[in-house]
């Protein structure tokens, strides 16, 4: 009899879950439900870049998604045998004494604070200079070191002191704070003791300078250093954590009669989105693995005995089992990508949208006309940064920029020059794991925009110099969940053996034109200048005029 | 029995005709008639910023707006004593032996070369490069010395030479070249012959190098020694020149028949409009006149006696008696004020007009949206040359850039972040003028956006620093041409009477607000460092790459 596994991805906007025979990895049903509130603009500041999620959400989506998923293969819910869920992050939400997220609580419903704080929430900027101070002003060990050296603003702890400074009434009631994936777990596994919730190495690692060299989470001294707020919330988190291929525990009774599964289905450790996805994709030493949507992640892994305990300077993660588990886990990305399009086409909406008319063919449409402009770098000049830089070296704080705008200037132009903007972005990224010494044998992309996109993909490919493979699924996210779920579950033994059994190969290679080789080698310099005055700008005085915090 | 006067104003995209009383400056009659032919976007290129008009546009929009002036006031058209036009400047176009525009020949009917060039053409930048590297390389006299030291594409000698260059045919039928404002002088006195036309001492020293003190234009052996092609033109143009209160003759009986007008009507001599608007508002000493439309033409006019001869440096003219016969004029200007404007709502119009819907109320939501927005700098930074840079330091390959983009950034903060460049553009003028040892006792704003825009008038306060006042004139360029018409035919003795008598006086005046000083101080600083940065990218090894001619 056939062994089925379900992978759940929590997206940013809507929840995908997939029914995969365990055997071929072959589809046997899927699903996808958007988040409501989410969709209705709620709990949201654009303006002050302020992006929260609701758990109510999260919890319809969830039972939406599987349910529909399970309605197309009834057939196959007996044999199920594993769950694994994976999320955005850092996406980390305050939760009580039992285990409840605050904002499902009445007193919550209608609090952004008390609700989960979104990866691209860029309203810790200052929290996020304030920990990078603290780390780098004391005596010891630099907790920074794993994470480039650069604290995020879209990071846990970051996220914690800005919500806990603003919120007295979150402040009293949030007895812990839980990473989305680590939630979404004990919500299946029906655990609601947040100290006995299991915490995902990955989101830990990555996310919240977990490290076992240290001990866990940086010490009670330093986090109370950086404000008297934190004291005492270590001891309410977690000291220990698990890598994603080990069960959590199985699917509580409440959930497995929801969705008609049988009992011991086993729920795997969570994870965070983009790690399952490289897995899923075929991630394997050295093999860089972007995943381009609204933001990239770029994975890459390498065995530690290679690094030998270097810390690569300016990416934005280094995770001993983040990734693949036995393997160092590296992460670098970009801030927007797909962001920066959605953005320009929101610009040129503005007059639709006033008039309440459907702007939903201008992407297209600037996508088209784009590609039919001459190749290679010849109009106006971006800088990508529109939602800050991750890497290499972490700055949310700086801002996006185009030069070279002339009154014939049109908008399939400077479309283009921002795909070409998050492409130079993108090769400033190969560019510093290269400078640290580790190499790129391969590129991989995966995600929506690789599969959608073959003009950002191409202009990619041109601007890096190397081939860009696409993989054949267009759910590696919700793939590589079901592959982590058939090694929980006990289907294989390991990672690498899931992903033989289970991979989708490739399906898409872009090979770069070598005639734009040239020119776009010139332009990328160009592009680095125009980053190294933008951060000259930022930090004169039009920071403080400019970019309040 | 009172006595009128015609002032005509040629705009960049119609005529305006007022008829005035000269007694009073009353308006008995008006009316505008726009390019045809213009309007339909022929002869144009605005992607390599090709800007051609065809001289029958002219010539119908003249007739049409005259015969429709006159037909609301029938009954003052037998005391008509003067007419006087201005027109754009420079927009030099090539005429034959008989003084006829070459495109008013049906075999250069639908060719651009044998058009008028209109001023923001910008066709010819590697013309005026080459002229500037000339005037720079030779022994003696430096041509440029009152063109600010930057001989610009926009401007007569570029404009020929590049036309000259690129069209065969054109080379062998232009027997010489008129700027347009002394080709409509000409058509209304009926003078065929290009060695007899009146040409404007305006038009002539701002746009063509021609100064009293080198004998007129540059010399034969400079121009043959910037290109052969331009040997034995200097012969075929002019060597004298006049003010633009002088008689160029009397109307023709052609045209006073067609118009219903006495015989004996005098015809001014031509200006260029921005100089001519100048004067219908009031110039005075030391007072800056902004004429701001598509862009800005910013003039001053100071007693040669306080100049002692010097060249201000930097600006973009100077000339004895070209804005007030017995003062010297001086100009700056930029090359894009609303036409930055314009070029945003084109970008935002695309998706509209892709969809074939109308896109007019997009500037008035703009300016509307803008205005609500917190006073002060704190959204993108921009930069205003979108169209090159006029002042200071003519670079008409130089381009606009915004910095400061966030995710978060919605059109009216971009919008409010142009209009703060071109008060930024705006400011730097001030400060070269002061920095060349010229005081500037008051700003008076005048031409279409100080009437329709106050968001854009009242950022131009903030950001200069000084109280802007409005003429209460929406049309001083054709008040200013019937001041001329009536200071031409007789009925005042100079121009400071005419503005006496028929002046309009001002009716806005916007005061800078106090509080927004200091901020709008760190801001041009930081729009002076955007400016530098923009310069040196330009000059790197970008500019042949991204800037070709």
């Amino acid at each position: 009899m056939d062994e089925h596994v379900i992978g759940v991805d929590f997206g940013t906007d809507s929840v995908r879950a997939v029914v995969v025979n365990a055997r071929t990895g072959e589809e046997a049903g899927q699903a996808e439900s958007a988040f409501r509130r989410w969709g209705e603009g709620l709990y949201c500041d654009p303006g002050s870049d302020m992006y929260r999620q609701h758990p109510r959400d999260h919890i319809e989506a969830l039972s939406d998604s599987l349910q529909d998923a399970l309605e197309g293969c009834r057939e196959v819910a007996a044999s199920v045998r594993g769950i694994s869920a994976d999320t955005t992050g850092s996406t980390p939400g305050p939760v009580d004494r039992g285990g409840t997220a605050l904002a499902l609580l009445p007193e919550f419903d209608a609090e952004p604070d008390a609700m989960f704080v979104l990866w691209k929430d860029h309203t810790a900027v200052e929290e996020a200079a304030e920990i990078n101070r603290a780390a780098r002003s004391r005596g010891g060990e630099d907790f920074t070191r794993y994470s480039g050296g650069a604290y995020s603003a879209e990071w846990f702890w970051s996220k914690i002191l800005h919500v806990l400074r603003g919120s007295a009434s979150v402040r009293g009631s949030a007895f812990s704070w839980v990473e989305h994936c680590d939630w979404v777990t004990a919500l299946l596994t029906g655990v609601t003791d947040p100290l006995s919730m299991k915490r995902s190495r990955c989101a830990a690692g990555h996310k919240a300078m977990w490290n076992a060299g240290w001990g866990g989470l940086p010490s009670e001294e330093f986090l109370e250093g950086v404000d008297p707020v934190l004291a005492g919330l270590r001891g309410r988190l977690y000291s220990d954590t698990v890598t994603a291929d080990r069960a959590a525990g199985t699917l509580s009774a409440e959930w497995a009669g929801r969705l008609g599964l049988p009992e011991g289905v086993a729920v795997a450790s969570g994870a965070i989105d983009a790690h399952i996805g490289a897995v899923g994709a075929g991630i394997k030493p050295y093999v860089l693995m972007k995943v381009i949507g609204t933001s990239t992640c770029d994975m890459l892994v390498a065995p530690a005995s290679d690094l030998a305990g270097k810390a690569i300077g300016g990416i934005c993660g280094q995770v001993d089992g983040s990734i693949i588990p036995g393997m160092v886990g590296l992460e670098a990305g970009q801030s927007a990508f797909g962001d920066v399009f959605a953005w320009f086409r929101d610009l040129l909406a503005w007059p639709l949208e006033r008039a309440g008319e459907r702007s939903d063919a201008i992407l297209n449409a600037l996508l088209a006309e784009a590609a039919e402009l001459p190749p290679g770098p010849a109009g106006p000049l971006a800088l990508d940064w529109l939602n800050g830089r991750r890497t290499p070296d972490a700055d949310q704080t700086l801002r996006g920029a185009v030069t070279g705008i002339g009154l014939g200037t049109t908008a399939p132009e400077l479309f283009k020059a921002l795909v070409e903007a998050t492409a130079y972005g993108a090769r400033s990224i190969n560019e510093r794991f290269v400078s640290e010494g580790v190499r790129i044998e391969e590129v991989i992309a995966l995600g929506g925009i690789p599969r959608k996109a073959p003009f950002v993909m191409q202009t990619l490919a041109d601007v890096l110099g190397v081939p860009v493979k696409v993989s054949a699924s267009e759910q590696t996210c919700a793939l590589g969940a079901a592959m982590f779920a058939a090694v929980a579950s006990g289907v294989y033994k390991d990672v690498e053996s899931a992903q033989e059994a289970m991979g989708a190969g490739f399906d898409l290679e872009y090979e770069p034109r070598p005639e734009l080789s040239g020119p776009y080698e010139e332009a990328y310099r160009d592009y680095l200048r125009l980053g190294a005055f933008a951060e000259t700008q930022h930090r004169g005085q039009v920071t403080l005029l400019r970019f309040p915090d």
